[in-house]
């Protein structure tokens, strides 16, 4: 990329985050000065098999590493922090972000050793930041976390207010609901470019507040006094998990909080003062067997039907500690993250099968701004351009619709893509350039060792399986002097396909033959004749192409 | 599986389709009868890369294929006829299937040039086929595709009925409602089990009729009278197609069907008269351009978000005739099969995204009863047993949940798994033994040669990709000749890992050197030494572990 340096343009860059959910990552960039908000990874999809996790590609931030001044943080989510462990290792910049996620920060850099290489500060709801040419105030927001923030980033060309993922809760079960009198104020004061949030702007009405759960816990407990009951939820939930506690409390009975995660975050909550557990209410899950079940709540991961996650265990009896089991209540206090639907029933599935009674309705309430609440915003910020954020492309152009309907013209609302270089004047924006974008896939210990040929080996793999065949040629006398021997697997199951494999070798010797007698000595054209004749035979007899792979040594 | 041949017992066994959706097949069994309801197929799972499609098991009725009377089939979803072709070879009695469903079965069969070898008969509503000790009756019931039905199949224990997937439609598209006044006669003569569609039983309320989506789409023409539309649904839904028919006749547009199953079945329901086009209205793709695109509608397949499909091709401008631009307005008139959801968002974000409004909201009614109807069945058969069929374990249990609220008592109800041996007499009914099911996977040509093993080196291909080690010894001197070469895929990107290749080079041949000096000869100990020390390597080095396949050739 060059860089053409125009005076008094702010570029706004996403670098992640709009083509595939996750991965939020954007870049302001104006003079000399980059801030970047968010720093989020995506969880592979079914298309990067085996892959762990996918991170933004941060070429542009690299290639304008002097300019880079700071990392504002929305909140602690995987797809806003994820991506820090690796991103950061090559920014000698600070890291801002409220308590909790500082500290949910904080933890996963000590989990890999990075705790003293990050600077990470603390920053208070209201405080504003100097970050070269910007100032950056975190403004208090509601979320399915605690501690979220919206930012009000001052620019030198206006004031761009960035939602974070937000809802809008008057009734929040921690802390105070989010700050309408500020958005109103800056409103007031004129905002260039509102960026929101844009999960729920499909959807019609308001986003019920968290407390509406908390209802249905003490109905649901009021009906099973009987009952064992579980709770599956997200494990960055605290409020969630403080309601469950609340009701647990008030009906006398003892909590566990199972599933790895969960416990880590409850415990940072509960270190920060985010969550109030009374006293002998929490229990460790080795006391279980000291209390009749009736009397216990266990509070679980795994509501999204991972297969490793603690619910998932205890519905398949591969739990050390707690088996379900018929007269068994399980509420899954959350709604499935597009892509795993499948999964979540197959675990409501298993818990039925064992005799528990699934609660599903009225579990869950989202975190995100519907409709009504996006309105809200813009009534409060009317601001002049609208850069729809956090959300497929049918979200973005949900929450457009929406600007339009409040007045902003459509040439004054920008649907970004991943990369685009949107220049933004007070008069105008405009979608100028591209910066290098693309998914980094973490696989193991390797950040980037996988690509696209990689993955598409492995999807070929998994559709086919593989044929090698190996053989030993003998330079000087040009002869075959081991093999030619075919070893598959993925193929077909080998013991009931003999005559298939002793077929299909006597095709490859054919084809070695047709070579030798030609005194073909060019690896690269006898293999092609293998690789041919090979998958001619597969092809008519199986319809099937496994990959297909010769190998020649030479003596 | 031995058999005892008990007297005055009828077995009913379900061969597939329980445990997962799909597969649906049922045997009753009375002294030397079989017949079987139903012959399905089931779509691979995730888990099963590379296989085209699962067919149940058949061994228990082939074990006893001197017994099997006839199939029985309910109506023409793959999930009920998709295994014909594959299993009627094995059994040389008839099919038995009303008209729409027959043409289906033929048209399934001529394609694999199979139709003369299966003998098929026609069945009308109301007529009773008999085979061996059973008769059975065919009942009209509404379903989202034409000719359903369900079977009151007349046993010498009692009457059982089994619904097929059904809904109840009071003003169905095509022909008349399902038949609740032969329901309620066969109740009045006394039904011994029920067997029916648990697929909706967890939903609250009644299933709306077919005729609801109908005036959507009057709606949606009437608001976008400027714009060329495309409605995307099942290929099997004959009354929906009609409907948009009937809606498009009604404002003077011209109709295109494209997509070859949505061809094949609409052609085959035209040939019937289930569906009636004013003359003149259905036109050729290649006659689409001598129109002007608002007086046209395109109904296509891929409303699962098959990316294969019509739809998915035209969205991405792989289609050779049509290509979605802005004002174009799709209609998805149906609703993502669990699994799917994914894949419908990305196709309605490229429909966005080329400009498209897609259009979702009441554009689609189950072809399944709900709770209401349900009940409503149970009021009018009164059987002494429930036997749910038809959905996931939680939805079996949901409507077990109804038939005991309808008076049924706990233990004259029976949730089976496929295999289950339910022995029913005339006053009690209990699982006695198993039969053996499974699925067998169909993967190009090969039926049942990919297995769990196969199956597992394709997921672990998938998962971390093959290093192949190849060596050759000479077997008198006791030494290596040629290699150890090093051959991988799917693992890395080689080119950007040279060091990583070459430390793996090195451990691979001081594993071989160490077998030399202790002139180590036997092959699987060398392989073991090679497989040990460069997993180690690679899980020390990368925490990945690909599968490591070492090849030792002889001279």
């Amino acid at each position: 990329m060059k860089k053409k340096e125009k005076k008094h343009t702010l570029r706004i860059i996403p670098l992640g985050g709009l083509e595939q959910i996750g991965m939020n990552m954007t870049a302001f960039e104006y003079g000399d000065s980059i801030i970047v908000v968010d720093c989020g990874l995506a969880f592979p999809t079914e298309d990067m098999p085996g892959i762990d996790l996918v991170i933004p590609d941060t070429t542009y931030l690299k290639d304008n590493i002097n300019k880079v001044k700071g990392f504002f943080i929305t909140h602690g989510h995987e797809d806003h922090i994820g991506a820090i462990p690796y991103v950061l290792q090559d920014f000698d910049v600070p890291v801002y972000a409220t308590r909790l996620t500082q500290a949910i920060i904080e933890h996963k850099l000590n989990e890999r050793g990075l705790a003293r290489s990050v600077k990470r500060k603390m920053v208070k709801y209201g405080q504003t930041i100097t970050a070269g040419c910007f100032k950056v105030e975190f403004i208090r927001t509601n979320h399915s976390i605690v501690d979220a923030a919206a930012l009000a980033i001052f620019t030198p060309v206006g004031t761009i207010i960035h939602s974070g993922d937000f809802k809008v809760d008057h009734t929040p079960v921690f802390g105070d609901p989010i700050d309408l009198q500020r958005f109103a104020e800056l409103g007031k004061q004129g905002v260039l470019a509102l960026m929101a949030d844009s999960t729920n702007a499909t959807r019609e009405g308001f986003t019920m507040s968290e407390k509406s759960v908390g209802r249905t816990f003490d109905t649901i407990f009021a009906e099973h006094k009987k009952s064992r009951i579980l709770v599956a939820t997200f494990a960055s939930n605290v409020d969630r998990v403080q309601q469950v506690i609340n009701t647990a409390y008030q009906y006398g009975r003892k909590v566990v909080v199972e599933g790895r995660s969960m416990v880590t975050i409850i415990g940072l909550a509960q270190e920060l003062g985010c969550i109030k557990i009374p006293k002998g209410t929490l229990i460790d899950i080795e006391e279980l067997k000291n209390y009749p079940e009736h009397k216990t709540v266990i509070i679980t991961t795994g509501s999204q039907g991972e297969s490793m996650a603690a619910l998932s265990r205890m519905a398949s009896d591969m739990h050390r500690k707690v088996s379900i089991h018929k007269g068994d209540v399980v509420i899954m206090s959350s709604t499935p993250i597009p892509g795993n639907e499948k999964a979540v029933s197959r675990v409501i599935n298993e818990l039925s099968e064992k005799g528990a009674e699934v609660i599903i309705q009225d579990t869950h309430v989202s975190g995100h701004a519907c409709k009504e609440d996006l309105k809200l915003l813009y009534s409060l910020l009317r601001p002049k351009f609208a850069i729809p954020l956090h959300g497929e492309y049918r979200h973005l152009q949900a929450q457009q619709k929406i600007a339009i309907e409040m007045g902003i013209p459509e040439k004054n609302t920008a649907l970004l893509r991943s990369g685009d270089i949107l220049e933004v004047s007070e008069a105008n924006m405009k979608v100028t350039g591209r910066a290098p974008v693309g998914r980094i896939l973490v696989d193991g210990l390797g950040v980037g060792d996988v690509g696209n040929i990689v993955l598409r080996d492995r999807q070929n793999l998994a559709q086919n399986g593989i044929m090698i065949v190996v053989l030993t040629l003998d330079r000087q006398r040009k002869m075959v002097v081991a093999g030619p021997n075919i070893v598959s697997r993925g193929v077909v199951y080998v013991r009931e396909s003999e005559n298939l494999m002793e077929e299909a070798q006597q095709v490859v010797e054919a084809a070695v033959d047709k070579c030798m007698r030609r005194q073909i000595t060019d690896w690269g054209k006898i293999k092609g004749e293998i690789r041919d004749s090979l998958s001619e035979f597969l092809w008519k007899k199986m319809k099937r192409s496994p990959m297909i792979l010769p190998i020649i040594m030479e003596i």
